[in-house]
């Protein structure tokens, strides 16, 4: 009662009332024009989002589902594939492609940093037949220089297979400008729905290769869902309420155009980083940093579960923590989705006195100003300018 | 505005309203405290419909990708197993197995026909690694002899797997009591929920296999999400919102115990069977017939598009029609989750103006009537009576 939950993960997001009353609608059938009216909709706005003139499929299951779907329909087992792994998603793609009997080259990157483009160039010489790769990687808050990998790839025949899982609908990402060949993403992050659809999208060269190719796993095939969508339908029974919810976010998302999301995100990127900053704490990520959330080292020998805790017990303010080998040591401040700067502040204070209380030290005099002042700065250095590029 | 809409298709059902408010609830955390209790008290009463005293995983997936995952899970490829085909579901069964590379004998059956057992006794001394069956075959209205079939499959080597997507809420299947190996459903049908959540359990000899077996596709990794779901969570993110509505629905299913909504279900059927004889039409299924479908053939020469796009657009009442072969000939209405006998009546009453006014001829007195005296002679007779066998 003294405290409203304040849901400041990277995902799962909070949900914007208008999606939530959406959510709530009376079912509606699959196969009925009402619903393929609604698919078309959603179909013409998912293009806008993902910056492509391809379709871009609903699926039926969480990101890694779709990840899953990706590696599927455009590799066969006993190809070769790289992939970038900079922190437990970029372990998950390579747990994917094994299952899946590829051959795998891992470019290791030390996590909290992003991977160096150089070294890409070097690994395509070896011609393998995709690039597997993270944009923003959830558990170190990185962003990787898809840009300029997919300015190689779309010279090469290796397929670039983008999971955008938190980063699509909170960094610029615009696969067909980009050359980009698979993006997917999940519905909890910038979509501001509910966990329990993806989305995916891919670009003319990979649906010649998905075309010819046996996913070997009846539930994902995305030729099969194309040829459906076409008809304002899915394959299989559609999550029908979690599409009436993206109906009304992407209304939200494209209302003001994608570029006044973007500056927010931006902006809430810079209010989150000076406020750390500004109490003394180091950043997990220096130069490459995502849109959407921003990992911080916690103060040596403090422990992370129990600063989590007390953030939620006694300030109502539920972040993340670290994962695997980082679990203990970071904490993830989302700030993705229905997250405002109001929130952002009071994830910024809640972690603050959290961290104090666990018997660590961090300066507690002008962060929030500092914080805001940067946001506000951020908002004002956009009209005009060109979005931020944190690959230069 | 003259005519609520009423869905009476075979799934996706209406929802009740208790479903519908915690579905528009906000965002929890997947990882943390509170939705992990919640999924205990999930886990709980999952365990008590399913019958089962081991776990009831719940997946991010339509029904079909639950039947994805069973065969990835229990079979390898180059294995044989028995595939039931007496419907779109069934031939889904065998299309499944091919695309994982099993070797598969089908047992045909009429549409609208359950399977012999004596015919899979047969069959079972060809000694295939499994049975992939549905109990109700949602496309025809046909309810297979499930039970007699585990009495076989229990004494051989042979997996039962059983699709119960139409059946698992609506009519009894009690697995470990009848010996199923794996029993699986959607949340569209009996469960009173939007389509995007799957539940699979297996038998303790079907997991023996599952933790031995590679799935070949990382997404469905059934001994993982056992081990996640220890812990009250999913080995991936969890379609949170549909968990929540799911133990709503399980609370409401719950409440006068099982035996309550089978009685409920049983009534229904007998209302939509009497209701539809008296108006001289003819039932699809004789004798074997579902509990939550009910599937009827149109005169000869009468378009049954037209008769559903009449019963849609003049009353109001959203049916389904027949699938592949049975396009256009017959009609499917649905009696399954948040509908109830005033629902039912609606139904016969469309359809009976609808198959009039698209030029056909059926019986327009007293099959309202005919219907409830059904409806309430089933109910009646339930005090002290073992629930009807319909394969007896």
């Amino acid at each position: 009662m003294l405290n409203k939950l304040r849901l400041l993960t990277p995902g799962p997001t909070p949900l914007p009332e208008r999606v939530r009353l959406a959510l709530a609608r009376d079912m509606i059938h699959h196969r009925k024009k009402t619903f393929m009216d609604m698919m078309g909709q959603v179909q013409e706005r998912l293009r806008v989002l993902f910056g492509t003139q391809d379709t871009v499929l609903p699926l039926s299951c969480s990101g890694t589902g779709a990840m899953t779907a990706a590696v599927h329909s455009l590799f066969q087992p006993g190809q070769r594939v790289l992939v970038v792994d900079g922190g437990k998603f970029g372990q998950r793609w390579r747990q994917i492609a094994e299952e899946r009997g590829l051959q795998v080259t891992t470019l290791a990157v030390p996590w909290g940093q992003a991977v160096d483009v150089a070294a890409i160039a070097e690994a395509l010489k070896a011609e393998p037949a995709g690039v597997l790769i993270q944009y923003s990687e959830t558990s170190t808050g990185v962003l990787h220089p898809v840009q300029e990998v997919a300015a190689l790839t779309r010279e090469s025949q290796a397929l670039l297979v983008v999971d955008g899982i938190s980063a699509v609908g909170l960094v610029p990402c615009p696969m067909d400008d980009w050359g980009i060949d698979c993006l997917l993403t999940g519905s909890q992050k910038g979509l501001m729905l509910p966990p329990g659809l993806a989305l995916l999208a891919l670009s003319p060269r990979a649906w010649k290769v998905a075309e010819t190719n046996d996913s070997g796993c009846f539930y994902f095939n995305l030729p099969a869902e194309k040829a459906k969508l076409a008809k304002g339908q899915t394959l299989f029974t559609s999550a029908v309420n979690l599409i009436a919810g993206l109906n009304e976010s992407l209304d939200m998302l494209l209302e003001n155009g994608l570029d006044a999301v973007y500056a927010k995100q931006w902006a809430l990127t810079m209010l989150n980083r000076a406020g750390l900053t500004a109490m003394g704490l180091t950043l997990l990520a220096p130069q490459h940093f995502a849109w959407g959330i921003t990992s911080v080292l916690l103060p040596t020998g403090i422990d992370g579960t129990e600063v989590l805790r007390i953030a939620l017990d006694k300030h109502g303010v539920c972040m993340a923590g670290g994962q695997d080998q980082l679990k203990g040591k970071i904490v993830r401040l989302g700030h993705m989705g229905w997250v405002d700067w109001a929130d952002s502040l009071a994830g910024l204070h809640a972690l603050n006195k959290s961290i104090i209380e666990a018997g660590g030290y961090c300066a507690s005099r002008d962060y929030l100003e500092s914080a805001m002042a940067a946001y506000h700065a951020a908002l004002q250095g956009r009209p005009g300018q060109p979005l931020p590029n944190t690959h230069s």
